[in-house]
């Protein structure tokens, strides 16, 4: 890790085609900020919720340090992180950043949002930059549903090699594409 | 199709583990049933929101048949199909169960559930019984919260090969498992 982490051109992207990379349910990395703090966390309950605006939910535990971050600031960013992060994602998941700065421990690499306070995080492959857009169900059930304001995506790949969680420590890595346009009707493409 | 789709033999399985089979994102078919009616619904846009109770949030697009059924019985039946099942699966997201039972159409068979009207899809993997839990978020976002209240698993394969959607007819196979267990918090796992 650290110096041989790739770091992601990235160019604008249609908030409203950014399902490409969340409805196939990759783990992703929160970044989020609030007066002088920051912090990365691990999430892979997430949800596609609209195209027009660009709505996500997901859950984040209350009793995560970035719950309080996000809860005050109404902001955060998703990042897609791809397999080569695969031990780096696991590893923020396993630590606290009230005890930690992740982006140092873990060397990643902060830039700027446009929208937001919350960092992008450069070696991931997609930035999501994120508004709370309601916030009714976070009482209840730590349920965000976020706005996605601005996304920033490289040209390529098309389609990232991404994880997805099991529970128990176990993975999957994204596999092989399957085109199946021809089965579609032309209004479902 | 027909004849030689699989049957899955499943068993009772937890409820409280089932992020195993949907926090990796798959593809999942929707079985409803409402006063002699049934149908079946291809959905991407689902998340875990719980373990105990066991608490799974989706998307159901009031523009779908299945949107009445699934909002006037409070429940359905999630099921995990796997990639053999992928141009199926396309193809129920592609038609409509006003003109048409699915069932028939596609030659899937219905099994009886525990505790809900809808019927289980045999030849899918896993399938989860829910009762809406909660339908507050339904009005305006269409969204759904159900509690997974019986779970019907196979024993093999522990990881089916799922299908994961990207929009625009392209799915991703669900490809190498990637064990990083060492890397957690006991208490993580």
């Amino acid at each position: 890790m650290g110096a041989e982490m790739k770091r992601y051109k990235k160019m604008d992207f249609p908030v409203g085609d950014i399902r490409r990379f969340l409805e196939p349910g990759p783990v992703v990395l929160v970044s989020s900020a609030y007066k002088g703090e920051r912090n990365i966390m691990t999430m892979g309950w997430h949800t596609v919720m609209e195209f027009v605006p660009s709505l996500v939910g997901c859950v984040i535990s209350s009793g995560n340090h970035s719950y309080e971050l996000v809860s005050r600031s109404k902001e955060c960013v998703i990042n897609v992180p791809t397999a080569d992060l695969a031990r780096i994602v696991a590893r923020i998941g396993n630590c606290s950043g009230r005890e930690t700065d992740k982006f140092k421990k873990f060397k990643l690499t902060d830039a700027p949002a446009e929208h937001v306070g919350a960092p992008l995080i450069a070696e991931c492959y997609a930035s999501l930059e994120c508004k709370l857009a309601d916030g009714l169900m976070v009482g209840k059930y730590n349920f965000f549903i976020f706005e996605v304001v601005k996304a920033h995506v490289p040209r390529v790949p098309k389609y990232p090699k991404t994880i997805h969680y099991r529970g128990g420590g176990q993975f999957m890595v994204s596999g092989r594409a399957l085109d199946l346009r021809r089965l579609f009707r032309p209004e479902m493409l």
